[in-house]
């Protein structure tokens, strides 16, 4: 098969960095166009960045000569990964969908717009239907495919929503759900991202705006596509607490949760669903798809993040401490890897979905 | 006044360390009798001891010889401070109160057991009041004064009682409380408590019984003392999650609550309300009382374990971020410092509030 | 006594709220005036800073409205502490010394001049007579009081020279130095300072500027002055390797050394030199001068950072594992707090001796 | 090629986990024998261990019966890794020695013994014709193979030995190496190893014994093997201060050192002569051996543990910093993977040479 050719812009950010290791080997893509700010363009990519990885610089990123973050120089693309800050994802990101080009976004800019997709891929690729369904009308129009933006969502909501949307699939809607979260700094990036003087010894009880995102987020991502629109599961409460800990990747999370239906699935029915959960890019064989999307581990004191944020590559989530809780249902702690399948692995999944579904 | 001779038993363990510190310069009491296992008695306590405070170790307990935990060497003590580990504290401490000793204990041995007082002294010193009477009925008997136990509670059932206690007086029973804790490893003590290698980097969403402790500890802590038996406040339901952090000291609790009374009062009210709770021991202008029972914060991102475990030398609790929650009523963040309010210091509180009332 | 007027220049910074939290309370000094960027200009300081200290914000320091660095709204004070970055400190710091003003800085612009004396007061406020004797002819010739610069020095060679100046005035000059240094992250400020996501769970092996501070200043601070000038001790070899790791606070450094006399001091005598080093400072009575300049720690595995960086409030260093070097003479292990003895403390220690010295 | 079994000793314990890791995949090598103490004899390896690794059990060992650390149990064993404590090892090990075993031992027992080969890698397999030349002795002689034992170095001498031995082998010996270590905690193992309370915000400057053996395996390893004896690098003087830093995995040492001969290559010299190393398993064409044994680096501020440890999965030593000593020669930084290089992964090259050269 012929790769696609990709682009990554704010390639020299945290999250660029993240995309460019996951694409720079990948069979499907092909590393073709690499946009950051004017300070970098024009330089290659190994001297325009701070590299910031355990690996070394892809060899094939290396002598890529870093450009602006113009569409018309992506115009080659066959999708486009941002890794860009939300001061300035607006815009640039705009600009790309209108020019006719795929878009996959980590910023928060487009995620409650209500013609934007907000996807993780281990959940509601059904919502991709809704660019599928354009591009299919476009074509049939005799019109050129239009240009379209696909949010990720937030690094702390990707984790919480895969449990989430398994027991709902199998026991029907959730009540209420509270979350405390326990954030990796490496979620809050590199310029300056969490100091250490901040971190070390200490754990920050506040991320801003976080915990909003988790309350909305999750009632878009678990809602419905349906006759051109997003539908909002606005009836099921999410009330979150986050904190920032001293973890270099992997996002924790504490969750208590009702269901509608009372009374509840027995705990064996909860973790047999959650065990056999399966997302569709397993499903479709997708190069990075988990071997499982959900871990149910049985030890009484995991998952945690050193040990369990790399399961299948970080694709996968892990769920562990399945227990019922004495006010609402059941209560249960889950790990995702924030840089994997909270941002930069979501995008190349959602890309690899895509594909899959011969939309790129 | 004369200074009352105090003991600590388990004195070279991180419990007895701290014990020995607060006691050492205390204007009340007077360091007489340090009792250890059989390995180290014989021996001067800085020879036995693997000393890991940052202050140095005391000059008075220097000198001390190190005797073994029976109660005839601690005869001449008015009270005993208790750091032993529960494995052994169960037949000493039992040992001690029958030959007439009064011991205040951090072990969980004894907590449940309907004739012990279990007192978080920012909270319910009145549960005293078992001791006192009986100390009085022998008395006037004309027998001699019985030896009792008073347990510390939890560590971190002692910072989340603060500000449930000053709620409920203020307006009411609460029904529901749901506590996620991100706990300090020096709860975890020294030999070995948790490894290195097992929190660097990592959360352990998990502390062996420390959930159970904090669901049942509440009901007796905030339950009442009548005509000589404790009443559980069974009817308040706790649902806990237990994390262990990279934190030195300091234990953080995010924490939701919903009150019986509805409406729930006001947001201003409730602040109010903590912020102007005055514990017992204040009252009655013990020596190592905080300033402010409970500090509430109002900046976005505090309490933080590092910036505010220290206040009031540790003996106060820090609340911040209290806000609506979307499901009960109220939501916060609460922090105590684990080693001084959460275990010796509320002991030496304890041991205060006890010489007020003219009970020791 | 009056207390003298202070001032705090770059007040909201680290080295700034240092400053302050040591000023608030000191019996010789009154806070009088808070200088910062324009930024902060006209906001109270409770306002102005983002407060990162573990002790609260003095209430002496809360009301007062922070003003510009410029001269003319310092001239009320009798000294100056500079806590200025060093991309700004050179103009202000000259400005202010011009217009008369004694500023003690913690900035590195003229460390290296020959007319400024760069002073660790444990070591040699010797070399504060040049600016004493300036004052005195001034006066002699009936002109005003001349402003000057006293310049604090690196904090790691605050550490480091403290045990090379108790052996030299024992047993004569030291030949070379091997100095290793693993650095608390405080010592880098805290916009950014040092990053989180790049100090947990690492060590970084490079501290820009560093090494060469370590091994220039420590030739000055070494040195003599004599007939109005500095003499460097330019014969003394200095070899610095410079880390940053993931400690708070608190400079270690691993030391071996060999003296020009050959045969070497003994052990014992080595040992009892530095732990009978006395500074001036202690000698004159200085407020915040330590109890002992230097601890000698005789336990196989200290000092350690967080155990000993605050024996006598961070003035004191603790040297430890001293040994025989089997290349050189002697090796050992030093610490010093960095943000008092190696910055803000050196400051204050600074002005008592101006103080006690009637220079102030 | 039939693959030969090999037994783990120790296999519960730290180092005995990651010699599982690295030997269940291995090409050459089949997992057949698990031994550990009488409590795990009898219990599946998945149920005998408390697992500590990022990656999961491995398959191959799940099932495994542990068997206890006899002989009889592994005659089978073409070779058995040693991860035993060394309170058990001297015996355990000369045991299966005696019943003619190939036992390679990372403990110290033998490390200094005249007839054990004690090998770097990727330093001195040439060590290795000792046991090699035995062998063929006994073949000769028509007897059976003789059993023997290796030793692997100590974690941190085996980073320091890797840049010293390329330096001599091009420019002659050494006369003096300073060396200061900052060691990661997966060092001390794990029951307990390093306390996290000891660790976090702090460096513990001591590592019991450590000093010594980096001092005393450096001359053996450095030294030669002649006429079936080992002669020590004698000569060349190595002195040593070893910290522990609160780092997962990656031994980091700030290294000075001359040359005899005088004058010393140039920056550029040594530099290529560091980067063109090739260790003998390399040329071998060994599965574990790195593709380059060791990378300079040129960035100002690496190697560092978490960026640079894992290059070619443990196998390589990193060095970076090389820049000329104003007292000796030169300086640099080294980093090598303690528990792969340092440790397991240093007995797994070790059998492979040895197959490679037909001993196994």
């Amino acid at each position: 098969m012929v790769q696609k050719k990709v682009g990554v812009l704010g390639a020299t950010g945290s999250v660029g960095q993240k995309f460019i290791l996951l694409l720079s080997e990948h069979p499907d893509f092909e590393l073709y166009k690499l946009g950051a700010s004017s300070r970098s363009a024009g330089k290659k990519f190994a001297d325009a960045v701070k590299w910031r990885q355990t690996a070394t610089i892809p060899a094939k990123a290396q002598p890529l000569v870093v450009v602006e973050c113009v569409a018309s120089e992506f115009k080659d693309c066959d999708v486009v990964f941002s890794g860009l800050d939300s001061d300035v994802a607006g815009d640039v990101e705009k600009a790309f969908a209108e020019a006719g080009l795929v878009v996959i976004s980590n910023a928060k800019n487009y995620r409650q717009d209500p013609q934007v997709p907000l996807v993780v891929p281990l959940v509601n690729t059904a919502h991709l239907d809704m660019v599928i369904e354009r591009q299919a009308a476009a074509t049939a129009a005799g019109k050129p495919k239009p240009g379209y933006i696909v949010c990720i969502s937030n690094c702390s909501t990707a984790g919480l929503v895969v449990p989430l949307a398994a027991l709902q699939a199998s026991f029907g809607p959730l009540d209420s759900v509270f979350v405390t979260t326990m954030q990796a700094i490496s979620g809050a990036g590199f310029s300056p991202g969490v100091a250490g003087f901040d971190i070390l010894d200490n754990v920050i009880p506040y991320i801003s705006g976080e915990e909003d995102k988790l309350e909305t987020e999750t009632q878009k991502i678990l809602g419905s596509y349906q006759d051109g629109a997003f539908a909002l599961q606005s009836d099921i409460r999410v009330s979150a607490q986050c904190n920032r800990v001293a973890v270099s990747d992997g996002h924790l999370a504490c969750v208590s949760l009702k269901f509608v239906r009372q009374p509840a699935p027995s705990l064996d029915e909860v973790k047999a669903c959650l065990a056999a959960f399966e997302c569709e890019p397993q499903q479709l064989g997708c190069f990075s798809a988990p071997k499982h999307t959900m871990y149910v581990l049985e030890e009484p004191d995991r998952p945690q993040p050193r040990l369990d944020r790399s399961r299948d590559d970080g694709y996968a989530v892990s769920v562990g401490r399945v227990r019922p809780d004495n006010i609402l249902d059941y209560k249960f702690v889950v790990l995702a890897h924030n840089t994997i399948i909270g941002a930069a692995g979501s995008g190349v999944l959602i890309a690899e979905t895509l594909l899959a579904k011969g939309a790129l």
